[in-house]
């Protein structure tokens, strides 16, 4: 657990210094299944006050405040549906990285342009769909992953970020570190893309070079990475 | 008085390490409502060489500098405008920072589209109209506050920011630091936008979302943060 | 002379520090009048091994090499001859800043799009005619040089910055810090122009703002800042 | 052998620090003639991590790995056949950087849009053709090779980098430093050119100026630099 706190704080840290959000925004949790319990970025806290006490544990089933004494961010409820969906992540992160939230407010998916994309994702990044009145009157956190869960279809492994609608990206993974470092890549993707579509606006890979992309870091065929037979936190494009 | 200037030290300080302006652009000023007075940058101080005592204190009523040694920034009479037409900001900022004087020079209001600007601001960022030749030849710093008081219809609470035409943002808060952290949201909404409207022209988020998220961190059901009934310089999206 | 030296040193330090170039790129030079030299960056020399002993002191008459062992710039020609027609100009700067660049490359003038332009430059920043095939055969160097002078049409105080077409930014100044000042301000004014003609291609500011926010700052009217008549190294908007 | 490896090991350093990549993306090597060997970065480490002992010892001719515990970079096999086909090159770069693999990405060549460009380059920086399916189904890497010697036709020493299709940029040089400066300067004059072609998609400097710029510092005419008949790794724009 300690090493838990520790890491989801290291997390939270690299946010800003990752350029992906300034001030308070942002945040990451990381998850114990063991004890049923999630850690995550309190609400309103700037990164140079986090400390591991400020940060709150959440219990997965309930959503009761379980350790901690400041409440946690208000993308909580979002985190907790996610966790709840998913037993195979392990850490979420939700940032305001500039270019990622052009493509939410934009209501576009980040298209595959290339293999920095098809290195680590099997897709485009969905953005999810617009909530309805109601849903954002109730329960409006819990929605948002209502709706993140409508993009993904059930498959939370081949695509491991996401674009809420009007809003910005989440991402997820092993870890709470690899759920951060996703969201580096995410940026890195959105800005990237950005740049591409100026240039052509019509630009599509081919469809066999992102699939060798892909599979040369995923899946049984894999043989990027030096770590056994997969390697987790730094499965990114070389 | 010490406080007041330390804040203020700091704050004009952070204007260049957050990437709002160069060289001598830009100066922030915080407010002692008790004693009457502003105090402010000092005109054509290059950051690095800023301290408290080159820092200018000037008399809301009168304009009248009454400590300090050197003269207060040009742009003096704008704040002591907004000081005298809203009572409750306590401290101001501008900058020249790259995207948002692109939509100043643009004479575009910076538009809502998405959460990242509603967990900010009640609505558009205003630009102002433009100055006519008698305002810009006579009491030009006066009456650029007074297309700004034009430009907010009474109302400085809702948008804490506007955009002088041609010219650049202006923003505020309770304090000198909640005014420079809503320069930097300013900046940060700036950028995204131009984005945004890149990738979608036409981009616009459901009303009821970005009511949601204004109302998450604002008013009487808000229920972001963590310091009592509503926090201050913290209140940014998360 | 020592005191040049380090002026100019300096300034050349700065370029990477303010973004403006990488590697070897640019080069600022700085004027002893009563010497009747300039001292200017080595050619191909990167700024980390920069020191006072790799710096080049040129005659302005001649050309010749009279202090220190390696060759000057190879646009030191272009240098000299603005030296030679303008006794004013104490320090010159040439970078490849990313946006400036663009103009140049565009083969446009920066157009006076607002007041962070008008506070520093009484026009848009000219970019030159293209070479002849001959200029570009012969003494290339001066004929750049050339091109520079027929764009200012004899005047290199009110607008102390050029755009070398296909090629970059030349700013000068009283001093190498000041027109390394102008440099960074060049940049700066390139940048929120593109942006500013994205989100509004027909923006053009009133031509009585623009009078206005130049003669805050320049000329007998001036009234920003704080060293007596008129500062030199810290005349920027503010 | 201990020099190379820290040369390589310096130069796959300073790819996050000037900002071509981040995480684990992007890889450098170096070669010795003599030994038949390069050294180039192990597959999936993350930069922070890197040390002489993780770096790999791949032999030219074979492909075998002859020093190092890991396994080498998934595209060794690229940077094998580069080696193999020009003799002249001592050190290959490959990265993500943001706005060459935009070009990569849009499948169009970097254009000569001016100085910057000819001053390192003799002619655009050419994109690959797509590679077929049955490339991209065996021998994935080294294929990448083979559509590269294409688009090179057999010149390797003009134009020192090319754009793999929907991928990214490869660079090269007689040493390891060289080629990682020259992945610096593709980015720079990639980003520039994004610019210059927003602001006249026309743009087109005149070809005697592009001749003059690659000529002042290249082949037996050039008088650009300080060391000798000519310097390796200095030699860009100034």
């Amino acid at each position: 657990m300690r090493d838990l706190l520790r890491e989801v704080l290291e997390a939270n840290r690299r946010i800003p210094v990752a350029g992906l959000a300034t001030l308070t925004w942002g945040n990451v949790s990381g998850v114990d299944r063991g004890a049923g319990v999630y850690v995550i970025k309190p609400s309103g806290v700037p990164y140079h006050r986090l400390d591991e006490e400020s940060l709150v544990t959440v219990e997965i089933e309930t959503g009761r405040v379980v350790g901690g004494t400041l409440r946690p961010s208000v993308d909580s409820e979002t985190h907790r549906l996610l966790y709840q969906a998913f037993p195979a992540i392990g850490g979420i992160t939700h940032t305001h990285s500039t270019h990622a939230v052009a493509f939410a407010q934009a209501g576009r998916d980040i298209p595959v342009l290339g293999t920095t994309h098809a290195d680590n994702f099997d897709g485009p990044i969905p953005c999810t769909r617009d909530l309805t009145p109601a849903e954002c009157e109730t329960d409006y956190e819990r929605n948002t992953g209502l709706a993140i869960l409508d993009a993904l279809d059930g498959d939370c492994a081949s695509v491991p970020a996401v674009l809420a609608a009007g809003h910005g990206p989440f991402t997820w993974g092993a870890t709470a570190t690899a759920s951060l470092e996703t969201a580096i890549v995410c940026e890195a993707v959105a800005e990237i893309a950005i740049h591409t579509l100026a240039l052509n606006p019509a630009a599509t890979p081919p469809e066999h070079l992102i699939r060798r992309h892909y599979r040369r870091k995923h899946g049984p065929g894999a043989y990027y990475g030096n770590a056994g037979p997969r390697r987790t936190s730094e499965e990114d494009p070389e």
